[in-house]
């Protein structure tokens, strides 16, 4: 259903991501990156955490804001970039377990706008719990203008 | 208008935030707490980046969700706890200066379920850019329910 | 996945549903009613429409809120209801066509807190249009205390 | 802070409001219509009302939508216009009194986003109540392609 205007967006991507610092800072890596489509994974640690043991509202919001903004960029044409217009995050279990999956698709995909949306889920041994789910705008842009 | 139920919420926030991995490792310090209403400030540094040199969506939504669960909180009876329900950034600028000023508030304190806003100011200069807005709905939880 | 309380919970719709004056006012009607999943349509009007001949977004947002709440409802138990804590409409596409499809359903059920989320679709000819998406925190209450 | 680009705003809302049949449906009135605020007003009746007897949380977001809405186009370029990219309303409490004042005000315009916010205020007897506050992503856009 989507339309691939970019044919280089994998090799786009893995060579944007060397240079996202706060994303080397936290440790999240990219596992899959398809048209519309990409996950990723962060393997939890203390540094994520906030007071209660469990991960931060805003680390999970960054899994989420950098797995749908991706799945947005899969999908913009060559030379194009994508920036968040707005994000909305809704939590909805502790964000505990051995790691979290975090997976983003684009839902809509507009010539300026684009919605995605991005589930995180933590791995707590052989089971998978949904720990929140958020939507976002990316708004398509020139590479001059990028955010 | 708020009605102040913990008169130690100051001593406890100042408690709690020294054990806040994530916000240690990115280097967020709060600056004012009182009823209601909290800030926090934020040196800009290279880990702090996506690709373009400029900050995270997530750094920026991390900062949002952490002044708006803490006005929450100073607003809730003691012995209880905040978390967030879900959080909504809507960014328009891009996040570069000297430093970010993050102001949160309560706009609605209730029983269960409080209502509250944050803003972001990029230092530049001798001039303050708003560089995003985002509204948050914080859930008074027990204690042995905290997020 | 998701648990039953309310065994009744479509005779409660169907009784209560006749009680919403605003939805009589606009013309929408239930179709579908199951646990977790609500549907139901609208024969596009004159007098659903905002200055450009579509869909008034308020409109739009009323059918999303509705099938959102309605779904939230049936996952309730008994004797309970459900208030909108918020709601988030993303708009895709201009909404014309003969009728609109509204489908709300529930993706975490809690105690208190449920998140839905609902899709809107424009019938077109033999086209179907996704027009907008939304998700909504549904908070359950005692029925003295429903909004 | 807000630039004016369009010095005919004032007939030009006042003649589109026009035409807006399903604000007519519901009775809303525009009493106020200044460069980034706009003012509008509802007498509340039945037919706005949902099975307890208050406000439907659609005419609500009907309300916010169409004063943020139309903040936003306040502050666009003569002969563009306005549709609504998202809508996120809050609820505080429920909507029931002899009134609702609805206040509509852009918050950061953009040459293709502007982000508005609404606040919506019950009146009874003598109280004003905050009732609903709501943000959303207003795009410019050229007259034929609007929504």
């Amino acid at each position: 259903m989507l339309k691939e205007y970019n044919p280089d967006f994998k090799a786009t991507i893995k060579q944007g991501y060397a240079k996202q610092s706060f994303l080397a800072l936290i440790g999240f890596e990219l596992t899959e990156i398809e048209l519309g489509h990409i996950e990723g994974r962060l393997v939890i640690e203390k540094k994520h955490q906030q007071q209660y043991g469990n991960l931060h509202g805003g680390l999970i919001a960054t899994l989420a804001d950098t797995v749908a903004g991706y799945a947005a960029f899969t999908a913009v044409p060559s030379g194009h970039g994508v920036v968040t217009g707005e994000l909305k995050v809704s939590y909805f279990e502790p964000g505990y377990g051995e790691a979290v999956l975090a997976i983003g698709k684009v839902v809509r995909q507009g010539r300026k706008i684009n919605f995605c949306e991005a589930e995180l889920w933590a791995e707590r041994g052989t089971d998978r719990v949904l720990i929140a789910k958020a939507s976002a705008t990316m708004i398509t842009v020139q590479p001059q203008k990028t955010n």
